[in-house]
């Protein structure tokens, strides 16, 4: 398989940088994107991203890239602490998972601080800003990147 | 910005008047509509109403009137107890937002007792059918309707 | 009937406006009553306005309106949330009853978002300030003002 | 100490017969005094009987009635679960005291199935209506009412 | 119908007066029922009386009684706190129950503070010794004595 | 009303048979259609079968349904376990309805013990794989198969 | 082996059709097991019937069928909620085992949504009545009615 | 503001001495208001000293001290585990408030280890007898005794 | 008093070493009980031993032995998580009882955590299997073995 | 025994002063140790004070000072919240112990609010900084500075 | 390997005999470690004890020993209700370990009930004074004292 | 300030690769340690590494840093869920600090699932084996190694 990876991003993170900036501070989608992908021509891996306010949408996503990606990087957003399907959707694909978030999840309300999906994903990285995402992305590299991927 | 408010309204009102007419009497929801645009007309204000099932469209809506509305009025019917998308989606929008519901929550099963979304809204008003929504338009105006709005 | 409510203020409510203004404003109490007095000289209705700090006094000024008000707006502030024997007496006197709160007590402590008054109650309204008082004297007027009040 | 008896009836039971007839029943307070009065009136006994609904008034009734009582008879009503005050000074008084309740507090909402009154009664009689009191008249009478009291 | 009721001792009852008299004082079960037949023979009723260890012969017996019986008094001791059995048992056989106990359940261990045959009995008795029996019996005497029982 | 049953099936149950074989077995979903639709041929009835990964689709396939047919069979996956929404819309649409699952959920995940679907539906089929759709099939046919179903 | 089946009905399903019919229904307990006597005459297999209010009855009959039945459907009855000692004869015996309810006890009290049984059983069925233990018994022969058993 | 404090003695406390002495020792309501009066004597303080049974007796006593006490030093005994009232009172008076006991709350009845007032208390003395009170004056007088107070 | 013991196995042991191999081992009920009479004779006691699945069984035996025994060891099998009736037997005969299990109850299910019965006992032996019983019998020799006993 | 009291400062004491200034204020430990020496100085007392972050330094230095001094005062800090076996060492060595803090705890985390060494010292001081400490130390000077100490 | 054991004692058990006699008797370590190293003389093992107050010390202990010893027995005292690290020391040695108590830890404060080490260990021995470590290690010694140990 | 680090490794881990390589992996401690000053030499900072199974030695540590590094990377392995201290040295040193893991601790116990220190801490890491070290120093590096820092 190609060195490919899928980054998801969940539902509210298309207004990053335009909400709550003491919270998130000011940095845009676009710019992590721009980040990601500058990484990955760096690193020599193909990227793809998606967006959605759609629980069902970002299951579809997933479905869609099985087997066509060695790993993912998952930004689930509020969906982490609430989708049972999205965390039957990882389980199903069996893609390696990491789960990332932009904000300290365990240093905000009491609702954030559990997540249905890191039980089936290998490993969680918050509180980071972009660096969350770019670890996430290079710890995978490693993990993943070899010949046998 | 002009007095436009946006209205919510989520899963299952569709149904309205013909879904447990004990709980939930006999109004359809063409007739809450109809006594809202006749408030608008009234008070001078213009109104959007968008109803779904969809968790995802009703955030998609909320992030399109974003900067175009000066409060909104959402129920979110069943979504108001599980979705933590919808209360970071009042959050990121910055939109005052007053939840309302047509039944009293509190007079029925446990699990309607808690709000997700109340605690990011302005307030919340509940178990004064037709009313629930008249009396929020009515104080959402005096509110926000100020020149300075 | 004539149509006659009473309102209930309940306890620490007369320090309103001299008393944590970063909560509750910087209206007083005075003038909460003066906008009920004004709205019930607009609206045909005889208003009856009572507060206490005493648990047994609100009960006893229920009790003595049992029979004489079409409904009651009560904000009971701190015993909504400690008081059986208030949602008691508000299923004893069988009078349609608004539960009314200034701010949105689902914003603040986690022991004020639980209301043992709610449930016995027609309906809620917080959140709204001053508001609140005349969105529920609105409604109770449209539901309880008829020939057959 | 001569064969004294206080009753003590709790909030909202001044209302009794007129309330919720349903869970109540159509007695009203003056019939169940009198037939306190008549139990009294046969087993040679004096009995004071005091309602209020001011939890204050109530405990300050036990504490002129200590020393001049035999045992006391108590349905605290709604604030048999929620006064840690009234628990204490029936500790304070130290006069044996047997709770008792119109309805079957357990076949009602959970939070009157606790009640902080009883580890610290001799007795609990609830579900027998006017007999719960009666039925406490006498086995009270039976254990306090020796030469020796 | 005649008068006609059944007694039901639970387990251990059978070690009344031998076993840890600091808590249920030196009566022995022989005596309990020889005041029961005592009251029963001044009263005009006839009375039934029945101990077992087992749950199923507890059930088996007011299987048996049903129809024959106008009420039955149960102290299911320790059974009272975890038999579902014998509450299913209450609503099936449909006969009215009052639950006694001869010490306060509630100044107990935690876990016998709640009971589950309350709910389904007409009322409960407890920590008044021999006289909760007694009580019970004259309660239910009253209430379910008259011609049409 | 024609003899029509819909069969509603959750997210990731598209890839059933691909997904996680020791716990779902290698049955493929087109395999359990198939079944189902033998059995509809054998049966004298109409079948109408929906996956989505979308909870918002799979409530407005529930309303589309409304009125059209006599029962339904819903398999809601993870959707079981977190959406009032569904809950909300099996009330709505008053259709009888049939909880199935392929696994035995009471052996999984404690969070996927608790179903906010079954309290609303007419009974529960877990465990038995393909047959708990055959079961549910055969018993609402038995159940509502009746000339005036 | 040949293909035979134990039927266990526990406590109070003797008084079936004679217990609160507005849960139950009115059907009696001798029609169920006509019923399922008249499936295994239909089906070709030897079935065996059971019921008992005594728990240690119902483990002594499943230790005594080990070994020479293919399967087994347990009404357990109120024993399904408390009944350690019934799951570990189910473990114990290692006989396959469907649970069955007449109702749907996920709508009835909260003590009643929990099984014990349930984790160590291969499926449970509740609330199609008669057509729970019909189902049960169609599922089991399909699933253990092979050559092989 | 002159050097003046309020001390607030709650319920029961007026039998303080005759009530339990082996929790609260032998120790009479007048000595230690005699000993707090010997200490404002000694340290040049104004002492007021109120106490009272009904709660809101005890939240007119702080609302009448406002702005006249540079402190308080509040037992509120059993309300202390019970009322929002009394905590949202010194919130509104807006006075420094150092919380007492006689006897260590913590080492009795788990009800009695919360406490609603200590989070909006200065700090808590408690299971000191009458130093309780008095190291409570010694402090409040250190911190609030200056010209500035 | 002679040196006697008594050895009481609750349900299921029966069946030991032909159920769950893998959690109690392939030693069968009579290898234990061998082991515990080859200890008895060599040690100089008398054992009565006794098994059942009836839970009014177990406690028939105990009180059958009440006087004749000098201590007795328990093996309550799934009783141990919810009889109450077995600890109040254990209160009631006071004789001293040591539990056992073959097992490490701490390494299993969580409901097998929790004893009903420990607190009552004199101490708790788990998880070495055979070596618990005899562990056990030797404790409770070197304890109660004295001629005052 | 000659007037001695021990001073235990619990972990991160250390750094007092520097640490988190908003919560604990500028005061350095030295600055209390200062202070706590002058009021030995000046009431007649001889102090030992010992600072540790290691939990078993604490409880050695409990342990080395039993016998030899007549009270403690003790600020486990972290340790008061996790530590069962300081709290068995405060039962060991059987010295008084009045537990003190800086800050008011209970205006803190939640995990804060609860005291394990709480329950087994004499009495609890917080809120009031370095008069936490001095508050402590008189009032166990006046409690055990009699000549019998 | 060679028969060698090593015998922890967690904190305060140095004070053994001096501190609180009623729960723990009068037996000082010195005598335990006697009867210990009696019991090892007598069987042929070689014992090393080890007391610590100090967490980390227990688990250097432990460390030190891993490899050099067939089993160990450990009376973590308060650790045991509260040390991860202990837990995982006894997991990364990898040596069995039977945890023991002098007192019968279920009939005492509830925080005692609960063992963070008893999943990890072969089992458990608790309330049989200086017998729980004598049964211990003559478990021990049957289990693991064999040639190949 | 130079470019500094300090990593610390908490209780057991001086056992890794040699302790439960299921889950941790065959890696030991040295492994780890190299890649760190690998990495450190590689980007141009300095790195301090500190083992200890004692939590008094790792807060000493922590102290002991302050001032003289610019962020610090902790495993505090078990620690981690139990010390309040640790969290407490976290705020009292004000270093930026970035909780790591090896395994994930969501996919443990769930005792492991919390963590008192996260709240603290910039951000978490875990489950990426050793680069959850190398991720969490090449983020630190990004975010703390400008010039000032």
């Amino acid at each position: 398989m190609p060195r490919r990876v899928l980054v998801l991003h969940g539902p509210n993170l298309d207004l990053l940088g335009e909400r709550e900036p003491d919270v998130y501070g000011r940095l845009r989608l676009a710019e992590v994107n721009a980040a990601i992908e500058s990484w990955a021509a760096r690193s020599g891996w193909t990227v793809e991203i998606f967006q959605s306010n759609h629980e069902g949408a970002l299951i579809d996503a997933m479905h869609a890239a099985r087997g066509r990606v060695r790993f993912q990087v998952v930004n689930a957003a509020a969906y982490t602490h609430t989708s049972v399907a999205l965390r039957d959707a990882i389980r199903a694909v069996a893609v390696p998972t990491i789960e990332v978030h932009l904000s300290n999840i365990h240093a905000r309300e009491p609702f954030r601080h559990t997540s249905l999906l890191a039980p089936v994903c290998v490993g969680v990285i918050c509180g980071l800003g972009l660096h969350s995402y770019l670890a996430a992305l290079g710890a995978g590299a490693a993990l993943y990147g070899g010949e046998q991927g």
